[in-house]
């Protein structure tokens, strides 16, 4: 199997909405990262968080397993500190060894959620 | 007519909802690959499951005939074994010749359905 | 101004739905393509339908202007033949000029419309 | 940190409509784009609009700050001229310094709303 990935993503919008519909946490509006780790070695992941109008906050350490998939929600990166709620920001992946990065969001502010998902873009 | 496309793509994340509304199934809750093979080769294609906790599954071998489109929904993937539902998982695309590779999600777990959609990251 | 895109670029996943709500033509649903000439030369762009059972159709032939930006459904594509509904298919997109091209699909089967939107793979 | 990006981006597709629903500003139908500069060099950003039948406007000059994200709606755009309602319209955003740019979509002209987010083209 080869290596698929960089070892830098950039996923430039996020905003994590503070009203939200419907049980939790199925329906908790949230940004979510999804990594994929193909090759055959662990990975450390650092991510850093930018915003509109302060230094970037970081990094925000990680670790994903050779060969495994992981959902991270942006909601549940607490160390160095949480990410504000309604605020604008955008994050820097940067892994030990090339992954693949998505971003999917859910917005449940309204009684019918709805969502995006795009790929980082790789560094 | 070019040969577009790369023989490898990766799909990280995806999760296919247990809870759903509407008929089926046409509005089942489903993760969807689309394939679009250009040239003039028929491809065999070998796709790969990427779990959080336990070691990637597959092959799950499909056909895709040379100058067709083919769509397959994750849900019936089945031979090695079924993806079980509400777990997460990333997908590997490998293809004897190019091709494009295509995700579409479709949550139906409210009454009006959301759908994302994204291009794999090219190997 | 740079020239900006690609000649050729692949969409793999579409499908018109039969069924709609809402008011017609807002609501219709429908798979849009836009494409985005930055050069300074009028392109001339050959749209190739491909499906999942038969041969591809096309070309579709379309004038794009130069320093213009131009919306097409695909509903509307009916030379040499109309795309039946229900339906999947994808599309190659070829250009005389670099151009940019991106998907947009609108679901309206349900009370509230759903949609998607990709950029296109760049050949 | 590695500087992450590119100078220039295309956002091919975009149509602000006139209708909405849901309490302003919150759920004013727009469009987003969202950008991210992880350099440590202050950039300028031209943004030039391109329609489908008069010459493309612009520039449209913002700043976005060195390690800093900026969100900026198409509606808010004015100088030269407002973007008309209605109206489709694709972008060309350039940059002094490398940037990541992505556009989000949401739609209010239902009760419920939709949203779509995609990376700009790099060119």
């Amino acid at each position: 199997m080869p290596d698929i990935g960089r070892k830098t993503w950039a996923l430039p919008g996020s905003n994590i909405p503070l009203n939200q519909n419907g049980r939790e946490p199925e329906f908790t509006t949230r940004d979510t990262l999804w990594m994929l780790n193909t090759t055959g070695d662990d990975a450390t992941v650092a991510i850093t968080i930018y915003y509109a109008d302060r230094e970037p906050v970081g990094p925000y350490e990680l670790e994903l397993k050779a060969r495994r998939v992981r959902k991270v929600r942006f909601n549940d990166l607490i160390d160095p500190e949480a990410i504000p709620l309604e605020t604008d920001y955008g994050a820097v992946v940067e892994s030990t060894v090339p992954i693949v990065v998505q971003q999917t969001r859910m917005d449940t502010r309204q009684a019918e959620n709805t969502r995006t998902s795009n790929l980082g873009f790789p560094g």
